[in-house]
C-alpha cells in the first residue's frame, strides 16, 4: 500500500527521501503510480496521516478490556501503556511522525495538515475523559501529552538511561500530572 | 563557522541535507573545506553536538543572577523558563537536536555521540539539583526532561492549542513533577 511504503520511508531515510518515487520503489508499484494517487507532495503527505490515524487507533477486538473498572487513576495507565505499547511495537508510525512534525516547522502546508489533525485528536482526548469521568481536564492531558511526547522520542531514539522503565515513567507521569 | 551553518543546515533542510558540501555552501567557503576539516559525516555530527553544547550553555554575564534565592520549586521554575527562554530564541539548536535525535535512531554512529553527551548532561543536572540542594533526584529530573522535550517539540513545530502558555506549562510541570 502507498501510504505505508510513505511511511517506512519517512522512519527510515527521514522526511527528505519522502518524494513520489521513492514511494513507487517502496511499494513495487510502476513509476508515477504515487503522483497519480496524490499529486502533490502535500496530498501525499495528507493521506501519510490519514494511514498514520488508522494505525494509531486501537483494534477493538485486540484493545483489553476496561468495562466495569472504576474511571481512576490506575485505569488510565493501564490505558496510556495500552498506547505506548502499540506505539513501540509500531515504531514506524510515531518515528514518521516525528518526522512529519519536524518538517511542518518548515512548510507551512504539512503545518496545516497535521495541525488541524492533532488539534481535533487533543479534544477528542479531553471529551474521552469527560465522558468516562477520568481525571484530568485540558490542561492536565495537555502536560500528560508534553511528557508521552518527550518519553516516546526518547525510547525511539538513544534513550537516557534514568533508571526508569518506560511503565514506570507512565506511572509516575499519570500519578503526578492527573489529578 | 562550519558548525553553525551545519545546525542552520539541519534546523532548515533536515537531516538529511546535511552533507559536507552543503555546509560549504551555507557557510560560503571552498569546497572540501568541511570535510578537510570533519573526513567523515559522524566526524562533521561530533563537531556539530559540541557545537550545539557550547550554544546551550549560558552566557554567564547575561544569565539572571539566582544568587541568594532559596532553592525551592520557585527557583527551578525561573531557572527552567531561563533554559527554554534560550532555546526559543535561538530555535536552530533545538531543531537539530530534535533532527539529531530522529537520526539516531537510524545510526548508530550518531546514537553513540549523541547518547554520550545527553547521558552526561543529563548525570549534571542530577548533581547541579544536589548540589544546590533544589527539590527533585533522577526520576524526577528524568520525568521533567521528557515533558520538556515534548514541550519544546510542540512549541517549535504546530502547537497545539491547549490553553496554556509555554510559561505556564513550566510552571505545572515543576510543581507537579518535582516534589
Amino acid at each position: 500500500m502507498l501510504a505505508d511504503a510513505g511511511i517506512r520511508i519517512l522512519a527510515e531515510d527521514g522526511a527528505r527521501g519522502l518524494t513520489h518515487r521513492a514511494v513507487d520503489a517502496a511499494a513495487d508499484v510502476p513509476r508515477g503510480t504515487a503522483s497519480n494517487y496524490f499529486p502533490t507532495r502535500d496530498d501525499l503527505i495528507a493521506a501519510l496521516v490519514d494511514r498514520i490515524e488508522t494505525r494509531l487507533t486501537p483494534d477493538a477486538s485486540l484493545a483489553p478490556s476496561f468495562d466495569g473498572r472504576a474511571p481512576d487513576r490506575a485505569l488510565f495507565i493501564d490505558y496510556l501503556r495500552d498506547v505506548v505499547r502499540r506505539l513501540t511495537a509500531d515504531p514506524h508510525v510515531p518515528l514518521a511522525l516525528f518526522e512529519l512534525r519536524l518538517e511542518a516547522s518548515r512548510r507551512p502546508g504539512i503545518a496545516a495538515t497535521l495541525g488541524s489533525w492533532r488539534q481535533r485528536a487533543f479534544q477528542d482526548d479531553v471529551s474521552f475523559n469527560t465522558e468516562a469521568a477520568l481525571p484530568g481536564g485540558p490542561t492536565e492531558l495537555a502536560l500528560l501529552h508534553y511528557a508521552v511526547d518527550g518519553l516516546m522520542l526518547d525510547f525511539l531514539t538513544v534513550p537516557l538511561d534514568t533508571g526508569l522503565s518506560v511503565d514506570a515513567a507512565i506511572r509516575e507521569l499519570v500519578i503526578r500530572l492527573l489529578r
